[in-house]
Order: structure tokens, then sequence, then C-alpha cells
């Protein structure tokens, strides 16, 4: 260990975090240390009670009225609005829709259609699988169009010819936890001519993120990552006040008709941003999410961003003779909420660390991934991952054969 | 009150019901009859507690590792193998995602796919109006692809022409409950050489439907009504074995790839129905809905059935000197689970009925409509029902302001 860092330094850090009153909004098993915020976010106690409250009363005793009564029909753009708060967007941009996958599906077929003369998508090579593989279907729905993949944006200057409609970029990389520069990109691939689209799923609750102040087209993200939204809690896509009244996106479900209960036979899009819904929205994911968006009232993203940064600084540092390569950038501009390590053996190592209570997860090829999120984690928690992740390394405990088997999920 | 149906022989019935236990296992208010079950369906025991237990257990305390441990991520398979059970569906053809309209678009795209040298969709002028959106959003996405509609199935000899790659049809229709004959009509549609679709919300869990004796194609539907789901719980989609191998939906997201985990950057689709997945499940939504199949367990669908019929008969033969038009067809194989009345003042009536504790909804332009779920409805409920409706009328106790004021959600 670093000799400049103890556990009593992690205690007294602790002690002093404005954060550190929030951890009580979680509810977490008292033995484990849970660094995998960055998949699934630890469960608010208001996201419990919303939820309990909802099927007790609303579902239970209101019954279909509580799509009047409990405001369920409005929710997606209430709540919308929240988020959209949380990156830096002003009301009326933001709604809580589908999942991450089926709003980029959206994203991408109304950004080409809004650039008709142009015919090509750019995508990472590295970026989340589900965003490649979107990018395909959506090209293959806007006439003449087809995705080109770019192997990481510093190629973006070259490969901005007259013919991209749209580039699609990750705000943090979900394998290295790379960070990109939102509003210099934005403005590059505007001066091109082309639509920024941004995954915020690593981003969104982890850092600031400034949407409209970056002049980002379109944006979507998970709630179940740093907002901790719950398994499978919807989505959000973010479309610019400026695009809102001519977008053209191509799930035209009811919920996104200007008047969906007059029952017309003519599809009308709503005026504003719930023209992005398409169906019924899925309730009780819907209100797990408004509990835990109730948490993010009491912190400062930038707090959050300074304990973070804090955080992954030390795990690297308290990791720098592990024998394992940091694949995060060290440059805190660059980085994101989380710190991955490689190692040929990351699966084993990962579940052997899960069995000592400490959740990070494992990522194709050799990633060891740790997610920090702040409002729940504690220095001491970083401080005993580290410490066990070591012991592990040390005692080369990972290597019983229960620990190579590969889970259907990893 | 036609003289040979009394309150009486209601609670004799009762008595008599194969199915009467079968309402123990829904949390219903005791001061409501609920007619809208529809709409929404009631709150099975089971789907609270399942939720509930996820919350407190699955993420509350095993975090990410549910993913694996309760089988979240199999689930949609699971729980869409059972829900084909209930449609004459054998396993391996059926799974949970995203919502209806949604999983249409797919459908249509993918059918289209299928019939490439043909450019029509057929779809029913009085279809629920998001088929009739989203049929739209999907031609769209399909070369030279437009859709036609016609004005009901009657017309469907005739618009059976070449060009017809696909017809979507509504099983019960959502404003009269007309019920189609699926095995019929897929047969001539078939015959002209094009696929067909059907959409399953106000059939499925309220009346028999054999989707494998039947040869349909593609079928989607929602869990919410007659199956009990929650507000807003997962649709189904279901597609034929013979399609599985080679259909392309156009929503190629990670959760249908053939191995999501692998994060290989080509999109390979699963060789199964797990294809039509997109996206993560929502899967507080998801577990609601697995409670609410358990109900399905002890209930046979013929006797649903037949409990629905004669709730229906009763119904409209307590209405049939109400001044009433009946919308709904009398005969019984043209009859779903519900009986729709015109009247100008539709609305306010609805209004009237539900401030007297019985629900029912309207729907444009003049349509009182009520949906009777056999599990949990009473024989009794059905004549106070009938009762209450014919005073609010005789009383004309709707005729007031706050009643003619509209709700957003009608």
């Amino acid at each position: 260990m670093p000799h400049h860092i103890s556990r009593q330094s992690c205690q007294r850090w602790d002690a002093q975090d404005p954060l550190a009153s929030v951890r009580q909004e979680f509810e977490l098993p008292t033995d484990l240390v849970y660094l995998d915020g960055n998949s699934l976010g630890a469960m608010p106690r208001r996201a419990r009670e919303r939820v309990e409250n909802t099927l007790a009363l609303e579902w239970g005793r209101q019954l279909i009225r509580s799509w009047n009564g409990a405001c369920w029909f409005t929710k997606p753009r209430s709540l919308g609005d929240r988020i959209g708060g949380l990156l830096g967007a002003a009301p009326g941009q933001t709604v809580i829709t589908d999942s991450t996958s089926v709003n980029l599906y959206k994203a991408i077929v109304a950004a080409a259609r809004l650039r008709p003369g142009r015919h090509t998508i750019l995508v990472e090579r590295q970026a989340f699988p589900t965003d490649i593989y979107i990018a395909t279907g959506a090209a293959r729905a806007v006439p003449d169009t087809r995705i080109r993949l770019i192997d990481d944006s510093s190629e973006l200057e070259q490969e901005l010819t007259k013919d991209v409609a749209a580039v699609v970029l990750g705000h943090v990389d979900f394998r290295t936890g790379t960070l990109l520069d939102m509003p210099a990109l934005t403005g590059m691939i505007h001066a091109a001519g082309a639509l920024a689209i941004w995954d915020l799923c690593h981003s969104a609750g982890a850092l600031p993120v400034v949407l409209d102040a970056s002049t980002v087209d379109i944006a979507v993200g998970c709630t179940y990552k740093y907002l901790n939204g719950g398994p499978g809690s919807p989505a959000f896509i973010y479309v610019a006040h400026r695009h809102l009244d001519h977008i053209e996106q191509p799930l035209t479900g009811w919920n996104g008709h200007a008047t969906p209960f007059s029952f017309s036979t003519e599809y009308q899009p709503h005026q504003g941003i719930d023209r992005l819904r398409v169906g019924t929205p899925a309730v009780l994911s819907m209100v797990a999410l408004e509990g835990a968006l109730d948490v993010w009232d009491q912190v400062e993203i930038d707090e959050i961003r300074a304990k973070s940064l804090r955080m992954t600084r030390m795990f690297a540092e308290l990791l720098v003779d592990s024998g394992l390569d940091m694949l995060t950038p060290t440059q805190e501009h660059l980085r994101g909420s989380q710190i991955s390590l490689t190692h040929p053996d990351a699966y084993a190592i990962i579940r052997a660390l899960i069995d000592r209570g400490v959740i990070g997860d494992f990522r194709e090829p050799d990633v060891l991934r740790f997610g920090f999120a702040p409002s729940y984690l504690r220095y001491v928690d970083v401080y005993d991952a580290a410490t066990q992740l070591l012991d592990v390394l040390r005692t080369r405990s990972w290597n019983l054969p229960e620990y190579t088997e590969r889970l259907l999920v990893t």
C-alpha cells in the first residue's frame, strides 16, 4: 500500500465528506462493497417506498383512475424534466421512455431524416455494442444510408466528410472509462454539417453534463446505473428545442400523438418532446425511478464529481503496484467515474473478489471494471476493495475451477 | 329489469361458480365494481408479493448478481413461454419485451422483409389507432412500402391483392368488442400469399386463442389488461417457428444478440425468439407480470370464456330497455369479453357511474365500454353495475357540469 493512504485517513475523509449523509438514503447490504453502480445502481429507500405505494394504493386501490389521479400519464415528461435538470437541459427537451437501444434507434433515424442529402452515420468501433447494432438497424430504415465505424474520436476530424449525417458518441466509454470532450466534439461535428448524438449511459448521474451549453442535438441514456432507477428502469431521450418542431422519429406510437385520447386515425405528432414517446409506459419501473430522483434533490453534481475523482484516483494509487494494467486514463478531464484494469485472468479474479464481498464486474476480453457511485460509497469502501483485490492477487486465490466457469450474464 | 334475472339468482351463480375462489387471488377494493379490466387488470396478490420480494432481496440485497441469481436475464423468455401457453403457442415462440407498439413495429417491418416483392400493408380503419400510426411508421422504414386502410375484415377478400405483404388485424376490436375468426382470416390471408399479424391486446387472457393451430405468422399484445400484469407491464411478441430462423427485425439491440455478453461488434441475431428482444428488460414491471401469471396456473381458459359469455349476455339483457344502443355483437362467436353501448352523453354518464363506484370507461366518440374479467368478477357485480347504470340513466344524474369536463386520460 502506498504509505500516504491508510484506512484511518479514509475514515477521516468520510467524516468530513459533505455527501456522507446521502448514503442513508440507500438500502445497502452491510457485508458488501459495491463497485458496480455503473451497471446497476443501489436501491434508494424512496424508490422502494414509491413502488410499494404504487402497488398498494395507485394500482391496488385506485386502479385505472391513477392514469389521471396519480399522474401516470404525464410522468414520462415530469421525470424527464427532472433528469434534464441533472444534464444541463432546460425543461421540455427530455422524456422518459423505452430502453436506451430503442431510443437510439429513434435518434439515429430522426437525425438521418434531418440531413436528407447525407447518408453516413459514424459510430465508434469501441462503443457499447448495442450502439453499433442499433445504428446498423436504424441505417437500414433510411434510404441509402449506412454506418461507418471509426476507431475512436481522434479520427473524427478526418472522418467528418460531407456525407456524414450524424455521429454517435459515448460520453464515457463503458469499457475503459474514458471521458470525451462533449462541447468540443459537438462543435467539430456541427462545423462539418452533421448532427451529434450522445450516449450518456456512463455519465448521467456520474459527472456534470451540459447538454444545452454543448449544443448537443440528441442524447440518450439509461437510468439504472448512476441514477439508481432500478433494474431495467426506463431510459431517457433528449432532443434540443431547435429540432423538436420538425423531428420525425420512426416509432410513431399513440403516446407520442398530439391528442392520444382523441383516437384519430391520423398520426399528428405532439408539439414537444412527448413525440418521442411510443406506447404505454412501464409504470412500476418508472415510479422506482421517481423515488430514486428524490436523492438528487439533496446533492450537487459538482460534489459528486469531486468525490468520484478522489475515489478513482485513490483506487488507482492503491493498485499501482498490483501488477494489473490500468486502462482508464489517469488525467482527470479524460476520466469518468470508473477504473478499469486488465489481467489475462480478469474473469476469475472478479469472481474471487465477489466471493469476498467486493462487487465489480468483468468485460470482455480481459477487463476488471470498478464503478464509483459517490452518493453511497465511502472512502473506506474504496480502501477495503483495493485491499481485498491486492490480497486475491497476492494469494492467487482466483485460481479455482469454479471461478473460470462463465455465468450467463458477466 | 328482465324478470328472469334477480340479484338472488346472481348470488346463486356465484356460489356455483368454479372460478369463484380465484377472486381471492386479487386485492380488490370492496367498494368498487371494476369493469375496466380490459384497460388495466386488477392487482393479483402474487404480483405485489413478487415485486416486493424483488425490491427487498433481488435488487436491495443481491443487486447486480440477480441478473444470474434471480434469472432476470432469461425471464423475458420464460414468461414468454408461460403466456404462449395461454395463447396456444408451443414453447420458444413468445417473448416478453417492450410495448405493444414497439413490437408491432418490429412485426410489420419484419413481415414486409419476408415478402420483398410486395409493398402494401393492410390495416383496419377501426383498429386501435396506434396500430395505424405504427404501421405507417414501419412502412416508411421499408423501401417503397405503404399502408392501405380497409373498413373492416369483410373487405379482406377483395383487398388481398398481389401487392399485399401483410395484414394487421385486431382479434377483438377495442371499441366494439367484435371478435374476429382468427383461423379463417389467417387462412384467407395465406391463400393470397400474405402474412397475418394479429393484435391480441383485447383477447389474451379473455378467451381461447390458438396461435399455432391458426397458423398465425406474428402476434403482439399487452399484458396489463386481462393478464393483470400491472400498469405498463411489458408486452409480448409471438413469431411462428417457421419464420424464426430468417426473420429480420429492425430493432437490433444487444439483448437480441446470439451472445450478448461477448460484446462483439458484429450483430449476430439469436437463433430463436430472443432475437425479438432489444434492450434491458424493465425488471420490476416484468416480475409483477410473473406474479400475475401464477393466477393462470389454476384456471382453465375455457372456464374463463364460459363465464365471460354468461356475464356479457347477462349485462346486455339487463340493459335491454335502457335506451342505450348496443355496439357489441349479440352472437357469441363474434363477441369478446366486453359490452360497448352508445349514448350522446356517454362521457358524462361514465363519470357519473364511476362516482357511484362502478368503473367502466369511455371511448370516442360516444361509447360506454365495460370489460368483464371473469377471474375476479362476480355475477352480483354485473347485476349491481347494471342497476347503477339504469339508475344513472333514469335519474339523469350525469347531467352535471363536473361530469362533462374532460380529464387527460379518458
